[in-house]
């Protein structure tokens, strides 16, 4: 229950439809997709910093968590109130604060969704770079907050490359201004970058101002079937090789390619196990000739055939159709979103087939490969105990060959509660110590977001 | 004086070759580009973390300052012991742990020079983007450190767009790591662009895991001179919303072609008071095509003549001699290296033309247009007080204007103690709070460069 004097000053300070209270309105903001349900005990929608402001005060004030919520489509459990409290909605900080075509910046509210951004400034000439597939539904605030990326990280970067500067309320109440509005400036510490990725665990972040990049003049896809996984993997590195970048290099294994078939059964070639989605974007010329040495690259022994793709959009939709198509087939699959170098992808990808059989757990593996981003996918039945304990363990084994091989836990969904006790893995004690002692310090009383990231 | 016991457990510790207390070979190690002369008390020459570590302890035992050194190449007094104590130079830790051209990676200790990462890479087709017109002479530690860029940041970024991780010793002795060794990566907060820029102030750099990128198949450079200011910034502002981005776009006034003049009498139109140098790369279809388009951006009022250069070299040549030209007429000069918004360059320039005769003081700018970064160079002989007062007045209202006009103080050089009493014009109270604990708790007993960055 939360303290009856808080909620009264709450509602004298929101308007009953910015305030929430009754378990079933509140129920609506206990998910997201990582699909554990944590229903907050209330909801406030404020509509500016300074409702931020006092939000975060009060909360300090009855030592009440607070969790920061975009739109709620994280995949890690970050915007989940495990600990109960107040589910602190930024989706209706919805203005957009400046669109400046002649510096190539735009500045928005945390509640804008990335889609909107796009469509803002796409009759411009220009894109904001971080394309979660999520794009048409997720926050900038909590692609900030996730460092969230997508296809085209492998040549543009991800959310960390992009934003120029934040405002903010820290866990304290204090409102922070951070980085700048130039492409350059190096005054004091680098605060943005330490917001970004934070998982809303230092401060919330109440307006942003994003560094936008020229749409390139045109863009080409190839579709490349594999006969074998060795194959297609070594046209992987083989593309990466090349001087010339793919804006998207897109991996699907034969769990993914039958997936597909089943809902699009003429889709794909019979004897393909293996496939590569392949963007490429710049001048016409540019991409003929990116196109010719990518085509070469793939003419791997178990290529059955690669060709410019027709229909680009086309194209996307059956990548972008698989992750609810795995929910379909198994609603409590483990997704899981390890990186690897990509020169490690060969052995990542034979070690994965041999852990699938050693532990007996069907899995689906996809992802950005050209970042060397892999998703796994383990296709459990919860329900059946021994199977879940066999995916725990196998889970286990996986971490610990994406970090043998130089790689990372997380690429793009972040630690939020799912992988938080697996991060000693990667990160050792006195860096965890440092990172925990600056949660503390943005959020002396440990309210916002609190038991996020930190095992 | 150094305590008797701490010169002792050094002298231990490191080879006389490794420990300098000699005033004269310290004095060697007082100065940097700022001009300001402060000797160590020491010099140690670390060539391992491990003993990079024991150095912090002891400095931590005996509250010594120490002052991390790359090259010395700095110009906002970053490396110098203001304070006295113990400079830590990390020029001889110089190995190249690996290149990894499959995955774009190379590994570095600190002392490397930003040109030995170049040699090594481009035999392979790569580069590290960042490119200070001091890349013969500085260490990566340094452009760490300061977050160095030079004129490919118009389209390359800055240092911080380039680090992918980093091995350090905080303040405190402890060892960390931070980042990954992938291009994706969102495992706890980014402690590693948390450490770019930090000045020496947080953590000493001991190794750094460098994001490479492929050097572009060919280049073409442009100039472009006009007859006056006014025309060349706006020519600026329209090749800066081209959404073609030149790979460098350099600006020189009135007084920086008069430099010229001095030394290379014929290389410039009688009649030009302001220069563009413009560099494209890319495919060479696509350098035509951005050519072209520049070319056209250029034809304002006041153009006299807009070449495709026969000689990127000879280019460059000029305007790598800037600085050390100004040097010879004003050795005292102050640099300074502003940054505004690219729309906001008509009315910064034409407010510093203004400022210029108020006050007196004569000045030359020129810089990396392209990201709104000039150089302001104000000539001055300060042993004549009256115009060091009114240089100093005259560059009190330069950072108000910056900071009016939605600028910043530093684009590359840093505050280190140069800029320190400025800082609160651009960083507000509670943010710069923050950064002073997040100094505390990498460094509690103040002894990594003590003084620098805050006021
Ligand atoms: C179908 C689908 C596809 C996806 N594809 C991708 C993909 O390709 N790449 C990718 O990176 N992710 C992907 N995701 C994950 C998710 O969409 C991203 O992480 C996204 O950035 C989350 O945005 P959100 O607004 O939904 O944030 P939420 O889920 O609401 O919150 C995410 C985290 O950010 C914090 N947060 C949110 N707003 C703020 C704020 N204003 N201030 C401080 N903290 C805040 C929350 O506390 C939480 O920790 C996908 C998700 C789905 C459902
Ligand atoms: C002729 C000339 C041209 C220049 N042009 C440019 C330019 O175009 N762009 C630009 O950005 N800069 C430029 N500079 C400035 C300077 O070269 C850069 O800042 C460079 O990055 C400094 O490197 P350094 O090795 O000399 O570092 P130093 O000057 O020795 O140190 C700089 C700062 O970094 C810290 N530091 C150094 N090494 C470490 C380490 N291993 N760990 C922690 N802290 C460390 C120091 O304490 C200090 O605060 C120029 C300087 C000169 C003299």
């Amino acid at each position: 229950m939360l303290p009856a004097e808080l909620v009264s000053t709450l509602n004298k300070t929101l308007t009953p439809d910015r305030f929430y209270t009754d378990p079933v309105d509140c129920y609506t903001y206990a998910y997201d997709n990582s699909r554990k349900v944590f229903p907050p005990q209330a909801v406030v929608f404020p509509l500016t910093a300074d409702e931020v402001q006092t939000i975060v005060s009060l909360c300090n004030q009855y030592k009440i968590p607070l969790i920061p919520r975009g739109r709620g489509t994280g995949t890690s459990g970050g915007s989940l109130p495990e600990q109960g409290g107040i589910a602190l909605s930024l989706e209706r900080m919805l203005n957009i604060i400046s669109v400046d075509v002649a510096n190539r910046v735009i500045v928005t509210e945390p509640g804008v969704l990335n889609q909107t951004v796009q469509d803002t400034i796409k009759p411009h000439g220009f894109f904001w770079p971080p394309d979660p597939s999520s794009a048409m539904y997720c926050s900038i605030g909590g692609n900030i907050a996730t460092s969230a990326g997508g296809p085209h990280a492998v040549k543009y970067g991800t959310t960390r490359d992009h934003v120029l500067g934040l405002k903010a309320v820290t866990g304290a109440g204090e409102v922070i201004k951070t980085g700048c509005y130039t492409t350059k400036g190096v005054v004091g510490y680098d605060l943005t970058r330490l917001l970004i990725g934070s998982e809303g665990t230092l401060a919330v972040i109440t307006e942003a101002t994003l560094k936008l990049t020229a749409l390139p003049s045109a863009v080409a896809g190839i579709t490349a079937h594999f006969r074998d996984l060795k194959g297609c993997v070594s046209a992987i590195t083989q593309i990466m090789s090349l001087p010339q970048l793919p804006s998207a290099l897109e991996f699907l294994d034969s769990g993914s390619l039958n997936l597909i078939r089943n809902r699009y059964p003429d889709m794909l070639p019979r004897s393909a196990n293996a496939m590569l989605m392949i963007e490429v974007d710049g001048t016409e010329s540019e991409i003929a000739k990116t196109i010719a040495v990518i085509l070469t690259a793939c003419k791997t022994d178990s290529l059955i055939q690669a060709n410019q793709a027709e229909n680009i959009a086309a194209l996307w939709k059956a990548r972008k159709a698989l992750s609810p198509l795995l929910r379909e087939i198994a609603p409590k699959k483990i997704n899981e979103d390890v990186v690897v170098p990509v020169s490690s992808l060969p052995e990542f990808l034979n070690e994965l087939t041999r852990l699938s059989s050693q532990y007996q757990i069907a899995n689906v593996n996809f992802g950005h490969a050209g970042n060397g981003n892999i998703h796994v996918n383990l296709l459990i039945n919860p329900d059946d105990t021994d199977e879940a304990t066999r995916a725990e363990q196998c889970l286990d084994k996986i971490f610990d060959l994406a970090i043998r091989l130089n790689g990372t836990l997380s690429g793009e969904h972040g630690i939020g509660s799912e992988k938080r006790a697996f991060i000693n893995k990667e990160i050792d004690q006195p860096t965890l110590a440092l990172m925990k002692n600056i949660k503390l310090l943005f959020d002396p009383n440990n309210i916002l977001n609190p038991g996020k990231i930190f095992p």
